[in-house]
């Protein structure tokens, strides 16, 4: 049974959470109302380049997951800028991945259990997730992938609900 | 005036709940935050096999429309298995259609009409949805939608609050 | 610093707000769930007609961006006409632009910038957002994009809590 601490968790996975990824727009990574958070769309970057090009043209399946699971370690760094540490969140409520892919592609669900799975790894039953999964034909700068969520969180005070 | 019980308003109408489908990836069909559901991307499914393909080159509108009110069914599926009865439905707060279409395909409204004709029968008002319905180039499978739902629900104890 | 009342902010921009767009389908514009309000997507709408076509190979990215903040304009239409004015509206929290794009489009960002900056000029800081913007490779109509938003509102007695 993993520990329920998700910051010990990280350490225990051997993951390193990157710096924040800042927005490029006119829009911020995550907002919170109340004890909900929403992210923004969130890439796939390797600490040196984005993740670019459409899977089954340009990807494989595999380096799509893989591209899905640094853009939800990026939604990690995001998480513990706003919040301090991984422990105030409290689920995981839902995930939109939108694939950059060709149109005979078929194996988006792989692709975004690279995300879903890292997320599970580190939150436990807490990071189970609803998801939608989707192909788009582009992306802004021509990423593989975005990766965005809504995230219940414990109140600030640290009375934890659950 | 339908009856305001959406469990008798199935029976009504004819309807059968499928199974619920379950989940093929890293994900759960849904997850409740307090009196909030946010479902995963529902499926159509006829029973047998998948929908799959285009709208506009492989699939009718109409067709098209059948699947959504499949995905639809799958969706009240999810809430029967998730609820125990579908009264516990407060409203559906907002309803994501992505139809795996050609780039040509203008009827998108038309097809997850298909599905939100059916939320409105069963749950009359409280069925009246806020909904985004895009096309995009593939899905998961090649399925011809996807059917994505956030629901306002009654609190547990039945001390309904509206 | 622009004032805080986000219906002079409108009249000191020199901004009209459009009647409101209708639903075209089986769905309503908005739904409110307490104090949090979910959209359906707003389409661009010049007053005379839809902007229609796929940015990269029909529209420009300023082409987009001016459809964007026409989309912008019907949204705040309808929560004018849901919230009577727009001072109850607490935080933008989130927002989702589906471009119409061409594959090989890569400027979503400068599209969906065109809502964006509206929103952060007519509400300040409660105008900050997270976001996700996506390419689709097909829209109902042939709209160039959709912009769908969820929005947290003041109580509706006037006792705003911040």
């Amino acid at each position: 049974m993993p520990p329920t601490n998700p910051d010990e968790r990280i350490n225990q996975l051997g993951l390193t959470i990157p710096d924040p990824f800042p927005s490029f727009g006119s829009y911020v990574m995550a907002v919170i109302d109340g004890t909900t958070l929403y992210t923004s769309g969130h890439v796939p970057f390797d600490g040196t380049a984005l993740i670019t090009g459409k899977l089954g043209d340009d990807l494989s399946t595999e380096q799509g997951a893989r591209a899905a699971r640094l853009a939800a370690l990026s939604l990690l760094a995001t998480l513990r800028a706003e919040l301090g540490h991984l422990s105030r969140v409290r689920q995981i409520l839902h995930v939109t991945g939108t694939v950059n892919a060709a149109p005979h592609f078929v194996d988006h669900t792989a692709v975004i259990d690279g995300a879903s799975d890292l997320l599970v790894d580190v939150f436990a039953t807490r990071g189970q997730h609803a998801r939608l999964a989707v192909g788009v034909n582009s992306l802004p700068a021509d990423m593989a992938l975005e990766l965005q969520a809504v995230i219940a969180l414990h109140p600030r005070n640290g009375e934890h609900d659950a």
